[in-house]
């Protein structure tokens, strides 16, 4: 038993509230699972890489409930109507019931789409995230965003739904691609600039220091990124307000990933140019110091991520595909922007010109 | 300005209320349906049969808003994921931003359809339901309940999601063909059982004097059942106790709808014959007294409803179907069962057996 040692955070929404707990090798422990199936039935959602390496554990803690699985190919471009079909398929061919729970096991396209299954199976059955990359485990688990993309663009149909707990075993992350935990490293300095201050400095210094998923202080960075989400999460659900913030970055990050057809970069990837792109974009706009760019750009290359964009793409194009993105409000495009680490807001005054210079400027640098 | 003599029935729910408006001619007041627009956008999801009739006027009502128009086949077959991926499409290509409305023009499937949609699209968006059809006004488009079919059953993926108004206008009625009015009786027959009492005297002496579109009590008997569904939706609108009970007679037609293909019957002729069960169940239970079963079925008789199962059919696999239902929990089958007018309850203690049996006397009469 190491309850002790594992650190959890909760997640307090109106009427309803949900723990993460953080810990390494949470997996060997079958009632962290079990406790959270309620009724007879589940079903685990994950991916061709990640089943191979942790699917049985988790089976195994399910032993004495109906257990069946549905295996997606690994990767964005999955995440789409066809696997989401295939898991209400499985759902109703074993003749899962309302009370049964679906088991997220895998990165974000796995949570998501997992998220998003049970958020309108019988208008809504109860599930658990278990994200096996960092990205998941710093982001997207959290929050109950779930989606699925559209081929015009990510997250464009989902719903908001929270999970009944996220269970989060650092110890995957021993498994993980280095592509995939750098990707995950994009998110954290996403959260550094949000949050600024301490985390900053610390983060800054790990990426120095040269962080791996063996470093003893990983844990309590996941767990500071999902406090600043959780804290967020809990006065915005709907992100009707303060929530969009999270999105810092992401604006880019979606159209980048439609342009490219969810194919060349992962997620992460996408999210360190949009980084990059929304701190040019506050810099034109005279709010944010050159330097911070600069530090912003330095903290992407130690992370070994890239930060701008290829120069073979069509930046008009581009820029239409942002004119999709969810953030549009009366026609106008809306950016979160960085005033200075630890003071981002929402930008509505943006103009289509505006844009593109930034995306010019990313292409080239500043 | 005939606002004055419209009925207003509110549905007030925790944190949100939405008001029904029931009139004749009220698609001939464009401010009705404009006020409710609040952004420069707007999707209309209607049908081939629907479109020629009202459509214009529905157009005409956002005259100055970007509107756009999805038109579905007619039918239950086309409650699919075919039909919603066309409006996620006209969603996307049309650039609908989180600030759109989603009109439904038409039935219960046209409404359950962008119902799910408006749940879904960018993590959800606003819409207003005009039912066009007796049934979706009283019953389906009240409440929030959206869905799509599976092949294998009724409304299995679905959210529940609440309108921002709810338009009713009476006076499409009488462009309805005969057949789909007499199924919307079948609805009004099932809450003159759950409400007993004066309703029920009500809508018994009205079949008898012959219920037609033209009937002046008709408005009146509209916004009773609305109330009804309001009453109960207010203090249950997830469904996780008293809602159930709205379901009276539902858990056999959604199998004879699953078993004929959503082809044979209209929803609520399916649900005529899944009323005179849920009586056959319970009296073969010995809940219900046999007049009442025999009140049930003159009732349906005046309507002009099926209410038998027909003999062909194969009840073992009608019976399967049913064990999909969205109520079983736990493995048990649940029905709402009928101890009298006015007092209905939900069963759990059902074996298959008892199923079995009450369709057998469901096909031959008792």
């Amino acid at each position: 038993m190491q309850f002790d040692i594992h650190k959890r955070v909760d997640v307090s929404l109106s009427g309803y509230s949900y723990s993460i707990t953080i810990g390494s090798k949470i997996l060997d422990e079958p009632q962290m699972l079990s406790s959270f199936v309620a009724a007879q039935q589940a079903l685990i959602v994950t991916n061709e890489t990640i089943a191979p390496l942790y699917l049985q554990r988790v089976r195994d803690a399910l032993a004495g409930v109906q257990c069946d699985c549905v295996l997606l190919p690994d990767g964005e471009p999955y995440k789409n109507q066809e696997s989401l079909w295939c898991i209400y398929d499985a759902l109703i061919n074993n003749g899962h019931h309302r009370d049964t729970t679906l088991i997220a096991l895998g990165g974000g396209v796995v949570g998501d789409i997992t998220g998003f299954a049970a958020a309108t199976y019988q208008r809504g059955v109860p599930y658990i995230q278990i994200p096996t990359t960092l990205l998941a485990q710093v982001d997207s688990s959290v929050g109950g965003k779930t989606a699925i993309n559209h081929a015009l663009g990510k997250n464009m149909i989902g719903s908001f739904y929270q999970p009944k707990a996220v269970l989060i075993d650092t110890h995957t992350l021993s498994s993980l691609p280095d592509r995939e935990f750098r990707a995950g490293l994009a998110e954290i300095i996403k959260y550094a600039f949000l949050a600024g201050g301490s985390l900053l400095t610390e983060v800054e210094r790990l990426l120095h220091e040269g962080l791996t998923p063996a470093h003893p202080a990983l844990n309590e960075l996941i767990a500071s990124c999902c406090r600043i989400k959780a804290s967020i999460v809990a006065v915005d659900e709907k992100e009707t307000g303060v929530r969009a913030l999270l999105n810092l970055g992401h604006t880019v990050a979606h159209a980048l990933e439609a342009y490219t057809q969810y194919q060349y970069w992962l997620h992460g990837e996408a999210v360190a140019i949009g980084l990059y792109s929304a701190a040019i974009l506050s810099y034109h706009r005279g709010v944010l110091a050159l330097e911070t760019v600069q530090q912003v750009e330095r903290m992407l290359l130690l992370a070994q991520l890239p930060h701008k964009i290829p120069n073979s793409f069509d930046l008009m194009q581009l820029k239409q595909l942002m004119s999709l993105d969810k953030k549009v409000k009366n026609g106008r495009l809306r950016f979160i922007l960085i005033r200075k680490p630890g003071d981002c807001y929402l930008e509505d005054q943006i103009t289509e010109n505006d844009v593109y210079k930034a995306l010019v400027a990313s292409v080239e640098g500043i």
